[in-house]
């Protein structure tokens, strides 16, 4: 690589609202999405809400000359619904499945039968690495009361984190993607503060597009006011974050967004705005910024958000726990009524009614089971997320009670040395 | 640190076989086991089968002065199992729980309900970094008819990859644990050949214990004949593998096991035997050994491994596909045998027959609905796995195309450079 090569890469993100049966004008928005990015050539085109795998096999024949690499993250029941468009070879894929995704008994809201995950792929361009990330998000449905908060929370930790352990060689990290998250909500800021990725809407040089980047906006016609809740003007929840590693430096150049209409004929892409950002990566001097968040307050501004994310986990687990136990009474009331019902079907009086009981009682134990179950799993997994900040807290407390040294290791048997 | 450095390190892993109310003399073997790491004072001892998190925070107790640091992976229903204790600080912790563990509806083998993971700890020992995973994978119960080698090979693959994904910026990686494999069983070189990770028993200079280096073995009072199927005098199912990257060399010095019994008083410790490997890290000349196996030789056998492997999901995947459909089918006949039920409990001649049959087939219709949930699962989790082996697979043929010249990238937008 030439020591101070520049390097540009145009990314388009979107997430597309490509339910099969359920989406408006599923077919013609496709089309004239696979148009648009064959007219345009981006570098990376990461979209997510492709539900249809048939539609990411027709999107890829259309774009096959443009973007000879492509892939499609399989998870769920349905799917994750994330896909990618390269230019460039795509050398490795991985992807990773959130432990906790919303509640299988919310059938209407549809979450939990998805998937949602994180998919990454890693490019190598000109001799740089390249770790692009994207990912979908627990959807908010009720700002108000949120009952998902939690699993959001847990799901921007497990991101975060799979973002930092898979990164450490990489040059440059890219995340694009629907976050289901306000800029200044917890689940957000903990991601940044975590990985130090930085959102290109506030670092870019010269921004076009809708209001205050808006990616949900009133004037698209497939989004209605209910959908905003209580921001009338919009919200902006798809995002494009990126930092470069020690040795490299990135900018964003220009972001744009579409504004509720096709950058062409009018009619929107989808219910979401599109991102396309240009960014540029250098050479820098070597800096020491490998570690979540430097310097004091950085470090405490930190410490700060995942105590709050701890806090939030903890409400989350005492709801979880106080389910499995609701289901828990209701599966021992349930075997107690059955038992019941047995002794009355083998009298007279009641054989009738005891036979008619029977089939909704066994629903009632099975499903109180189930939820039992599901509960437990849920308390577990957000336990998980929270020992893993109270590691992270407990370690901090120890470095600064030794007077910001690390603290003292046990003697491990070295040998040798005269350097 | 001192450029000609020589660090040891002293790792104890065991499958420790502790399932409240059905392991024999769970109580007295953890005492003995703390006992014994009180004792030894090992670097790092990462255990399995903790499934009991009250016998975790005992052992913790009673090993806190030994290690000072400990780390419990939650997951699943029951747990994962794993924990860890170390004698040096913790830096980070992570887990990744696997896609596809057997199937809810196998009760009695019960390895869905427990969320079988990997766990990760990053630790820094005079400056030189370490990850070290604990795992424990899908068990064999039948050698003969394995219906779980798709999903122990999906495993496998999950843990290669994770690996292979979290410790580019590693010096050292180390993982032990209970992978229910033989050593030359697909999961196991797909494992070995990805992450370029080599077994302690086949590379120790110095190897006490058990037979052929077998960690369940017919001297065990724990283990019966039937435990050990076709290999009467035992199996290596346990392991410690290791690597280290470019800059370091790492040499296992010493491997024991227990064999059979308690290295102190004759009763064993578990049903398995315990590995105690002393390794020793070194600096040596950087080469590039960052990427999984070199050589024509080496990439031809990775290559071969991968082929395998991906032909071994596929018939995981048109299992799974099979029982889906069977499923879906047994849905249909099931709601149509309840509208039957219901014109016939309108009439008069079968009401009774037809109110009787209600319950079982509510529960046909459920329970088949939830097959069919599940099994599309598991279908989209090994072609998941699939996908991505097909990514590699392709990418080397694109590449031997080439003439081993990596594919042509598109042209990049770069600029400068005068180097």
């Amino acid at each position: 690589m030439k020591p101070n090569f520049s390097l540009r890469l145009r990314v388009f993100n979107l997430n597309c609202w490509d339910i099969p049966y359920l989406s408006m004008h599923r077919a013609d928005r496709l089309k004239r999405l696979g148009d648009f990015l064959n007219l345009e050539s981006f570098d990376l085109a990461l979209l997510q809400e492709v539900w249809s795998e048939q539609d990411f096999q027709d999107l890829r024949q259309k774009l096959s000359l443009t973007y000879p690499d492509a892939h499609y993250f399989k998870s769920g029941i349905i799917g994750s619904g994330l896909c990618v468009f390269s230019r460039h070879p795509i050398q490795e894929v991985i992807q990773h499945v959130y432990t906790l995704n919303g509640y299988p008994y919310m059938v209407c809201h549809g979450d939990w039968f998805c998937g949602k995950a994180v998919g990454l792929l890693v490019l190598h361009l000109n001799g740089l690495v390249l770790n692009a990330y994207v990912t979908h998000l627990h959807a908010e449905y009720s700002r108000k009361k949120d009952i998902y908060l939690a699993h959001r929370v847990a799901q921007a930790w497990e991101l975060a984190q799979f973002i930092h352990h898979t990164s450490k060689s990489a040059d440059v990290v890219l995340l694009c993607g629907d976050l289901n998250m306000h800029p200044k909500d917890l689940g957000c800021c903990l991601l940044k503060e975590w990985t130090g990725l930085r959102d290109a809407f506030v670092e870019t040089q010269d921004f076009k597009g809708s209001e205050d980047g808006c990616t949900m906006v009133p004037t698209n016609c497939y989004v209605s006011q209910q959908d905003l809740g209580p921001f009338p003007l919009g919200i902006r929840i798809d995002y494009v974050l990126y930092k470069a590693v020690s040795g490299f430096c990135i900018c964003c150049k220009t972001l744009k967004t579409t504004t509720g209409c096709d950058p062409h004929d009018g009619s929107p892409l989808s219910d979401h705005e599109a991102l396309m950002a240009t960014l540029y990566v250098k050479h820098s001097p070597p800096q020491d910024d490998s570690s979540p968040a430097h310097g004091p307050a950085g470090r405490s501004a930190l410490m700060g958000v995942l105590r709050e994310a701890w806090t939030e986990l903890g409400l989350g687990i005492a709801q979880a726990r106080w389910w499995a136990a609701f289901a828990g009474h209701v599966v021992v009331f349930g075997v107690f009524l059955l038992a019941l019902l047995c002794v009355l079907a083998v009298g007279e009086g009641a054989r009738e009614m005891a036979v008619l009981l029977w089939t909704p009682n066994v629903g009632l134990v099975l499903g109180a089971g189930a939820l039992y179950i599901f509960h437990k799993q849920e308390a577990r997994g957000l336990c998980r997320a929270q020992a893993e900040l109270q590691h992270i807290l407990r370690r901090e407390r120890e470095t600064q009670d030794l007077g910001s040294e690390p603290p003292l290791d046990p003697p491990l048997a070295t040998e040798g040395g005269h350097g």
